[in-house]
């Protein structure tokens, strides 16, 4: 594959292929120099994508290949079962694609359980890495954008992984976002040397050792948005609840707020007015824009979309997966990775 | 001591013994059966209540006492040093009040590390009560309130202790709140049994083979807020994190929605509008009512308020250590616990 080469899940996500086709159309138009594999139900796809990409040029048209598999991957499966008993599902053969050197990266919005398992199994882990980590964009304060790991991928994490994770984040930083120096922290429960489980605290002593990583310190959960660092660093179970805690708060606000208004028409016509007036200013909060999870650590790129995304948001993840893997970054982590084990075995 | 009597450390917190002043004036004209004991600088201490207080009537005043002490606990000190070295500072000497059966309960805006320390010194856990736990009620999307438990006492806890949260917490929740058979879960990077650390799991097993908890399963970050619980429960660690990241959360989209709106005219004058009639719909949003994190499972009744608390939330704080005072929590969770032991142990 001399082109850069992207395996998308169809199948994956709870609004099915529409999402996933109209996401790639605009994906092609684009990028003109990727070529896209779509696994799934060939016919249903072919089909889908006649219908939507009647506008696309030939050219765009001839970039997308599609490759048929029987199974799919429900939201509720169990990854342990998804790895031997659906071995020609959309997601496994997505993986596959990136494993046998078919395609540089898989975008899936498909149970993130599964995906994390199966792509550990195809694509191991990078040499020295111990444990991949999932990684997602967030928007701070700042109007720049911080990136919080690990936020499911490891439930418990060992100070030495916790560590990989400050490296690995250091270099998405850097590689993707142009950030010379990524500030790198640990979440914790206070900001003081002292507090925290103690695996916390020896993760803070590795970073702080490390000439390859600008290690800033704790942060509290009330820094998460603040832009106070760039790569935020914690276990899995952490990582997720404080992501999930952070959703389901704006959530709360959100609806009560559009609950409240409904009972007055003048209160609507403000909301409109509102709305038009601020949509540039909040236009940086736009869950839209960061979608896309990153599993880092892996020999391929794998980016997981959120399950009920948009097209709009499923195109960045495609669009997060073209960036990394146009980058390579997992061999600027693997080479990072290295610069590290050498220094702590000197 | 006949009547219910709380001690109040009066230096604690960011804003000073002013607020603390203004809340006892609004304690003492609402709680007609209560006596306080303010612990802090005396000499001014009662130079603020007489310049504050001066429309209480006689009998009102007459049922406040002060107690000198020469020493403050600052923000930043360490707890072990607080322990040693401030002997007489204005947060021991109200705890001591507790501990020498001289007051029902205390309430503090001081070092969260400081009041649990010296708390669980002079105060001692409940007979059977492996940690006590610092709780708090948060507004829930059905109006009403749920509690979240641990949110930084323990940071790391055994499954035994988070099974005695759950307790904890429901008897909290039925003594205080009126909730007959409160529906407790466990806070979880998923809902599916498989999902989380193995500590998570097993406090699983236990609250679901209690016939003294009513146990509902997992819930995510997400569901912080739904309602679908009424006491929530994970260590200390991860509701620290949890409850700080919504703060982060909610400051932001506030701080954001204020700076955007300063630029029109018409915007400012709308904000005016909606204002004045949402406010009694997002009252129960108000972060004031729900100042107050009581430390539960100890032999006393102890309440932690916000450190930048305004009056109205500093009053919250006292409301709550009188409620939990006239109820005799610590009582309740003691038969409760051993209800629980003699159980397991048959």
């Amino acid at each position: 594959m001399a082109k850069l080469t992207l395996a998308i899940d169809a199948m994956g996500g709870d609004r099915g292929p529409s999402i996933v086709v109209a996401a790639l159309i605009r994906a092609l138009q684009s990028f003109p120099d990727v070529e896209f594999i779509l696994t799934g139900d060939e016919p249903r796809l072919q089909a889908l994508f006649k219908r939507e990409g009647k506008n696309l040029k030939a050219p765009e048209r001839a970039r997308v290949h599609f490759r048929h598999t029987s199974q799919i991957v429900q939201m509720d499966d169990k990854p342990s079962q998804c790895l031997r008993h659906k071995t020609d599902s959309s997601m496994r053969v997505a993986i596959d694609l990136v494993a046998d050197g078919e395609a540089h990266g898989v975008v899936s919005a498909g149970n993130t359980g599964a995906l994390m398992a199966i792509a550990y199994l195809r694509l191991k882990a990078l040499p020295g890495v111990l444990r991949p980590a999932l990684v997602a964009a967030i928007p701070n304060e700042q109007g720049g954008q911080s990136f919080l790991l690990d936020l499911g991928a490891n439930p418990g994490c060992d100070s030495d992984s916790l560590f990989q994770f400050g490296v690995m984040g250091s270099v998405l930083a850097q590689e993707l976002h142009d950030i010379p120096t990524p500030r790198v922290a640990l979440l914790n429960m206070g900001t003081e040397d002292i507090k925290g489980p103690d695996v916390v605290k020896q993760a803070a002593v590795l970073l702080g050792q490390s000439s390859h990583v600008a290690y800033q310190g704790f942060i509290e959960g009330s820094d998460l948005f603040s832009g106070h660092a760039d790569v935020m660093v914690c276990d899995g179970f952490t990582g997720n609840i404080a992501l999930k805690s952070c959703e389901g708060m704006a959530r709360m606000v959100y609806d009560h707020f559009k609950r409240s208004l409904k009972s007055h028409w003048l209160s609507r016509a403000l909301v409109w007015f509102l709305y038009r007036r601020q949509r540039k200013a909040w236009s940086w909060l736009n869950p839209d824009q960061y979608n896309g999870a990153s599993l880092i650590g892996l020999r391929g790129v794998v980016v997981k979309s959120h399950g009920n995304a948009s097209a709009n948001a499923f195109f960045s993840a495609i669009e997060h997966a073209i960036a990394e893997a146009a980058s390579d970054l997992p061999a600027r982590i693997h080479d990072r990775v290295e610069q590290v084990l050498s220094e702590q075995h000197t």
